[in-house]
């Protein structure tokens, strides 16, 4: 039985603010990647993104960033290991409760934004956070992409590391994302991205920019919720693959 | 054998801001409440003051307060007792992974400023409190004052209630605190002082304002450590308490 | 020759997060008020709605709320006269060096949500307000209701007051508004709202929820533009009231 | 007449914190740069400082900064030539309200920390820096380094340069500070300091830290408030000039 993990950022509304369509997607998903009040989300957008994941039978996860409300996380800052280590221990602990409180767990960790570049690019950062996770508590699992410090690090350090992959991004020869400024970057035909998606969880590779083959381990996918047209792209998406009788299921 | 415990106000310090003298008051308390990163405190210095504190064998508390740097938690806010459920289970959690990600534990629960008074005064605030603390850890203790709405919701919550007093403070005819505001508000002797503290461990009673006797528990003093004044009354304070006898040690 | 000023909310996005439908709402008003970084808005937002604001002709105006992004300038605080004299400052003039920065100018202030309430309630509040006004820009507008402390105090002070009045909101028997938290607050029938407003420019009056008269001066009508119902709204009100010869118009 | 001017960062206190001897600083001083509430500071203590700064005779200026209290503006961020413009018109325009409501006026702008090397390493910071000033009040002065794109692009657009130059940081070859991670990057010593400075203000060169000579303008000098070593040292730079004749007044 082939299985994949559908996950997408949620609770990312603050105070009056309101980013997402989080129960629009929630139904689509199985693994919910919640903001903690850094980069996005604050205890009361928290509480309310536990309580409807709770509802739908969605996995719980720790979406943490760094501290940069007005960036929304995606600006990188100089900061040490000690300061991300310690960012994302307070983070994981503060979601970890909502959820106790609420009768349910966290089930996994991913990086938001530029802490989730920066994790992947520098090992000092990967084993800031690594180390993090296995301090609050080594049964989490840690979402990152293959070939990354990130992931590298995790697996080293005995996390039970999920591989990320993008349906609606492409690849490079050496199996990192075309980077967003690059004419190529964006996948907007949705039979495409499902192309892609199919032979990253049956065969373990993807067709490059170049039409090479790379090798992208893809245990969960990335999907979004933000717009009408980002919905219709996760429900088709999730809809081909049972149909193709690929379980959507989250890791637990 | 009589028991008391000495708490105090740690880790306020943020960034480059430095408050208190932590490292001078911790071989002189017994229970440290630390600031959780919303009136006081950050992710780096809750580290440093979790490590502080198992380091001089000081009971760790969350001291979760009011999402007001610039007040300190000081100044009241109107929010709902939703808001302080979701703020008070939110910073619990983060010091709860901090402790947890060193290797040691949470004790106890004390809120700070404004919504320590709140939580006295108004019973759904006091129920929010305690209801976070129940909903992520019901075996924390948690910090009070006697005949507060905040002890007695959490006495009927089935908590295991620690009854704070003031060495420092003068007691009205109803056992509650006189008011800064009132001329003769603070002690300044430390001899009368001591006699305060005295009379509250072995005979649960208090000498009022108006030379009356209020009955008051205590079972925790709250001691400060921001100045050498503040240092040599807790120094003080400590000392005498041991020459008669009386042990002191956290609540555990 | 009957002239009334239109005015709305501005500004209010923060970050990467988007409130209000400011485009659309521009061609229908004549005064804008600018959220400065404390409640809502931050300097990229201000930078843009200014350029905005000018382009469409509107006068600009700061409308500097309470420190509180997460509860929007909502919820009330415990801010002395003092903090709110000097918030009211340091906000006036960042928006000031934002206008003259983009070549224009700042034509008013107003004071946002609990701000604006405080200010109209309590005299000692309304008086910090004002005399910020005054030390920034004696020649800046203040935009508030009849009958209140802030335009009490302000006309005292010698501030050119223009007095506010809603459309889409009932009055009671002394000219204040009726209370959200009743019934009957607000005016969803936009031929009711139409004959208020009328009533208003027209004879000073309006008439209230007992059905009897109360004096009120309507020099500045408050509109919304959050929502396709609030824009309709105001695009009738501004059609109708030109329909009937009033001339829409800033104060200047 | 040789004058030269000795400026110190103030008002960085924030809330309950307190950083800095403002008071005792302030006789030993010609000019403030005042933090604007971005990476130090708040409205109240702007308000306190230049009050403190006006009673002393001491020109006041801005100390715009990144948007990072935890960091005390100190860490870089990637933040867009626009967004550094519209920060510095933000905060320039809180201070100018500030002091014209004290009845005073601003004299110059000096940028801090990260944004303060990130202006003179970078052409683009610089520019932005540069045009905020331009477009908020061409008559400010700016303070800079020599050598820097900030005083270069200051220069060029027409503003009035003050070249900025230290008494305990050594110099390199090229005119540049030795960073801070070198040995040899401070100057301990009261009397080494002084004969560099002199060696500036008469002769406009500096001793590098390999014995040559480089180039180097000093019109106001950097001085330090923060601890008893910092005042002393501030105290025998300004004793020991005003011995020497050289007049201590700001550029007005």
């Amino acid at each position: 039985m082939t299985q994949i993990d559908l996950n997408c950022d949620l609770g990312e509304s603050f105070g009056h603010y309101v980013i997402g369509h989080d129960e629009q997607v929630l139904p689509l998903i199985t693994s919910a990647n919640v903001a903690c009040g850094f980069h996005a989300g604050d205890f009361s957008v928290m509480h309310q993104t536990v309580d409807r994941a709770k509802k739908n039978g969605v996995a719980i996860g720790a979406h943490p960033g760094l501290p940069d409300l007005k960036g929304f996380g995606r600006r990188e800052m100089k900061v040490s290991p000690t300061e991300v280590y310690d960012m994302v221990v307070y983070q994981i602990g503060a979601l970890q409760a909502m959820t106790v409180a609420q009768g349910t767990r966290m089930n996994h960790v991913k990086p938001h934004g530029a802490l989730y570049h920066m994790a992947s690019d520098q090992q000092k950062i990967a084993e800031a956070v690594v180390q993090a996770v296995v301090d609050v508590n080594p049964d989490l699992l840690l979402f990152g992409m293959d070939g990354t410090f990130l992931t590298k690090v995790g697996e080293k350090a005995g996390l039970h590391v999920i591989y990320e992959a993008y349906a609606d991004r492409t690849y490079q020869t050496d199996g990192s994302l075309t980077p967003r400024s690059m004419p190529d970057a964006l996948i907007a035909d949705s039979g495409q991205a499902l192309a892609q998606v199919l032979e990253m969880i049956q065969y373990g590779t993807v067709t490059t920019t170049t039409r090479e083959k790379a090798n992208v381990r893809a245990e969960t996918i990335c999907v979004h919720g933000d717009g009408t047209a980002a919905l219709a792209f996760a429900e088709t998406i999730r809809r081909e693959l049972q149909d193709r009788g690929i379980t959507i299921k989250a890791w637990l």
